[in-house]
């Protein structure tokens, strides 16, 4: 069996900043997971005491806060300015820009269509800094019952796949007079998700590492599973299992924005180990 | 064989408009053929001395110049308006829109993208007004080695097919930060469109009624085309074969949005007395 890694895989220029910054912020406390990798978030934890707090409302006599490359609401971060706390902002600045996007479409009167999860953070902290109508959808057909303006700006969250975005915006197209299209999601996610799409339509097991609450590496999975059937979505090397390599030719291995090469590294020697045995 | 009409075809507002104002204008003449139809054009020279000039280069001793329903370029429409003569608008409002959007979105930095044939009247009018970089195309092939700014405005032709400027817009979003979506695409044109996608795939043979040099008409026939083999393009009933309705259940019939009512008529009855002597 051969094993093959994706032409694209792993951190993003975003996370690579966000852990540099933790890094250089010994004692600090980022407000959430500051990226989806609890094996990261936990070498940041021990080698350098950096913790995680669930929200703002945990913090008692932190001195630093560090704020997730996902962002915050615009409201929280009010709240730490006012608190007077030291702020350190690891928010990835291709998440800042839809955040500013939002803010200033609202502002001149557009109605705002994001395509994203409403539960993730990243949404959660975009979708806050709209001031008029403001509407989160997975799939364009939550807009058919909606009453929108003929003016309509329409975004994404950062690691979505860009297929269903742009029907979307095809839906709003016969919908609204002007429809104001930001590709927000980030080249990153998409040269990862074409790398993935393309190993996995040769691989016939497929491995992708990262986060279960990663948004960019389950769209790496599910690209992976419309190719490949044998698919599996791991957080490290001992979620691995045997029979997942029996009688296969090709592993293919790809792995989310905010997978360290360290945890991808440990995953690929111990697929090479069961190789071995086998 | 049963003859049925689409369920929407022929005339539009803007083509009605046109021609109520050019009834109110006798011995005027247009710069240009007022809209796309020979049979009603020659109709109103000969009931109301409406008469048809090539261009404004040809104006003499007129006193009412009549704007096409296509309109036309700023330039010619400044000189208009220098020579002093009185001149009598028929711009389909809804062709005035892309003008309007184009200038705006020009004096706003953005790079414009048209939809549609520049050979056409209508896109030369609305191309007239971009300011800085235009560029008309009939296929998103057309701006692979285009350098576009990252900021794109982009319209359609009034009489176009939603596919494509879709196909358009995705490709723009794959290439540039932000694109600005006009849907100028008429909806009167719409609903023929439809109306005729409809019809063509039930029908056997299929009559599409209009100018040969109307684009509206044009694209019922393309779409007709894909469904119904026999589908035809004609712009009156001379031009009807026996040899088309042999053999057929039914005959469906469209007309494009400048094809009046009683050409129509006449074609639908023609078909009857062919269908009567088979």
């Amino acid at each position: 069996m051969k094993i093959e890694l994706a032409s694209s895989y792993g951190f993003c220029f975003g996370v690579k900043r966000a852990i540099k910054i933790a890094e250089n912020a010994k004692d600090a406390s980022t407000i959430g997971p500051l990226i989806h990798n609890n094996e990261e978030i936990n070498r940041l934890e021990q080698n350098f005491n950096v913790k995680t707090l669930d929200g703002i409302n945990d913090l008692t006599d932190e001195k630093k806060a560090i704020i997730r490359t996902h962002g915050i609401t615009k409201a929280d971060l009010e709240s730490l300015k006012n608190s007077g706390i030291n702020i350190i902002d690891a928010t990835c600045p291709f998440v800042t820009k839809p955040q500013q996007i939002c803010e200033k479409m609202s502002d001149e009167g557009y109605d705002i269509v994001i395509f994203g999860d409403e539960n993730h953070p990243e949404i959660k902290g975009v979708k806050s800094y709209a001031k008029g109508k403001v509407f989160v959808v997975l799939d364009e057909s939550e807009l058919e019952n909606i009453r929108l303006s003929q003016r309509v700006a329409v975004l994404s969250q950062t690691t979505r796949k860009f297929e269903k975005f742009s029907q979307i915006v095809n839906f709003l197209m016969l919908k609204v007079k002007e429809v104001r299209v930001f590709n927000t999601i980030c080249n990153a996610t998409f040269e990862n998700q074409e790398a993935t799409r393309e190993l996995s339509t040769r691989a016939d097991v497929m491995i992708i590492i990262g986060g279960k609450n990663s948004s960019n590496t389950k769209q790496l999975y599910y690209i992976s599973k419309q190719f490949c059937d044998d698919s599996y979505l791991i957080e490290n090397e001992a979620e691995l299992e045997k029979s997942w390599f029996e009688a296969k030719n090709l592993c293919g291995v790809a792995a989310g924005a905010s997978t360290p090469d360290w945890v991808i590294q440990r995953v690929v020697d111990k697929i090479n180990l069961i190789k071995g045995e086998m």
